[in-house]
Parts: structure tokens; sequence; C-alpha cells
């Protein structure tokens, strides 16, 4: 007798990721979505909100961190992994390592504030553990769907 | 007739701000305090949560930052000045340049987690508005406020 195992992988959850951009798409606001995945299930999923809640703080990652807090009843997020379908800023970046993220997963650079490969990387500076970041995940998604974006609010602007 | 202007300076500020660090104290939190000024006048002021709330976000700046951004209607929170007892973490600096923040005054360094000065200065990296930031407001306060936590701490863990 077999056992079939299905294990969902990394596209599987950057693609959730990325359902939550088109939402942040939908309601005008840069698609930049985020899910967190712990053993292999999906225990949070947010979407940028910082123009509709008028927040800076409002991005993906902090709503889903705080979002995964609440499930977990801990701020701490060991042995969790978060999908962003963008480069993370230095907010979302230290709030990353602030929460004991084991693993971060993005699809895309942010060429301007990106806080791991494009404006600096300050997860070089991390004492307390090492987060494993891995890139390329359904990256040309990912920019098509910014593309969409920002060519859309420069067709508004004229 | 002589008209008299009061003026708030940077020390009363950095009291309120102290004023809510001894809070965090209170509630076994590492003592953070924070206020957010806008014209002379404090619109948002808030302690170090992340314990209570069980919320690695819930740093005091983060949460003064929601407040400000609520209070104004705005997550643009120019014209605002921030007073933090601590030096800011990596988290905290990111969300201070996305708000727009002008000035930032913090009491005294953080050797391990400061973003400013000690672990690296994220704010360098800052490309659409210069922050102005002062050190060393009642430093020797804010100082001793940690050193009896942490003393506390250890006594209890004995």
């Amino acid at each position: 007798m077999f056992m079939i195992y299905s294990t969902k992988n990394d596209t599987f959850f950057m693609g959730e990721a990325l359902k939550e951009a088109k939402k942040a798409f939908q309601l005008e606001e840069v698609p930049v979505g985020c899910v967190i995945v712990k053993d292999n299930e999906i225990i949070a999923r947010a979407h940028n909100l910082k123009e509709t809640k008028q927040k800076s703080t409002a991005h993906a990652e902090i709503l889903a961190i705080d979002i995964a807090s609440k499930k977990l009843n801990s701020w701490r997020l060991e042995g969790c992994d978060i999908y962003i379908t963008l480069e993370p800023c230095i907010m979302c970046s230290g709030a990353i390592i602030n929460s004991r993220i084991e693993r971060l997963v993005y699809a895309t650079k942010e060429p301007k504030y990106g806080a791991h490969e494009s404006l600096l990387n300050v997860f070089e500076f991390e004492s307390n553990h090492q987060i494993i970041v891995e890139t390329g995940i359904l990256e040309s998604e990912s920019n098509q769907l910014l593309k969409d974006f920002f060519k859309k609010l420069r067709s508004e602007k004229n």
C-alpha cells in the first residue's frame, strides 16, 4: 500500500500571496501580498492597505505578522515562512527579523526601497538567528502585476 | 503690554515620552516610551506593549505612529517630531522613514539593535526627505530606567 503525501511548495504559497496582491490592486493599493506559513499551512494572509487605512504601517507584511501572532498567541513566529510578492522595505524587514520568522521568500526585487538586495541588506546585521532568504518565485507574475498597476496609475493621472 | 509665549521644548516632550516608558516598566515590558508632536502639541503617546499584546510589532513607535495617523486621518506625518526614550530598531526606524516624520529625537542609544548609530544607520539610505535626528535628551534618566528594569528582571530570575 502506498501513502501519498501532498506537500505544498513555494510556488503554491507564492501563488496565494499573489492572490492577496491582486486584492490590493482592486483597492488601488500598490499590489503587494503576503502569506505566512507554518507546518505547511497558511496561518495568515494580508495585502497592502496603506491608502485604504491611511496607515503607513499597513504594509502586507506587518498586517500578516500581526495576524499570525494573534493566531499563535505569541509574538515568536519561530518555524514560520513568510511569502511576499515584493522585496520588503526597511520597516517590514525589521519586523520579519523581530518576529523570528525562519524563512523569507519573495517574488521580485523592489529597486528603490528593498532592504534585502536593493537599497541595502539589513538582514546581514541580524545576530539572534539567521533568516533563510529565497527569491525569484513567480517573479515575472509579480512584476507584471506591478507594471500593470503603475501603468493604470499613470493613465488615470493623464 | 507683554505677550508671554510658552514654547514647550525637547526636554518637556522627552519627559512625556519617559512617562510612557514608566508605564511600560509597570507592565514588565522593556521600558520604552514615545510621543509624537505636531505644532507644539502631543498628538500621540504610546509605550512598548510587545509582551502584553504578544505582538512583535507593538513597539512604542509603531503604536504611536498608528495613533498619530488616525488623529490626522493621513499616513503622512509631515511636520511631526517623534520623541523616543531609546534609539529605534530597524523596524521602527523604517516606520519613521515611511511615515515621513520630520524630526527624530531619542534619549539614549540601543547598543544591540539601534538602527541609527549602533547596529547600523538606516537613515542614511533615505532618499525622499532627510530626517533631522537629535539625541541625548534626558539620556541619563532613560538609561537609569532601563538599568533598573534589567536589574529587576535578573533579580526575579534568580
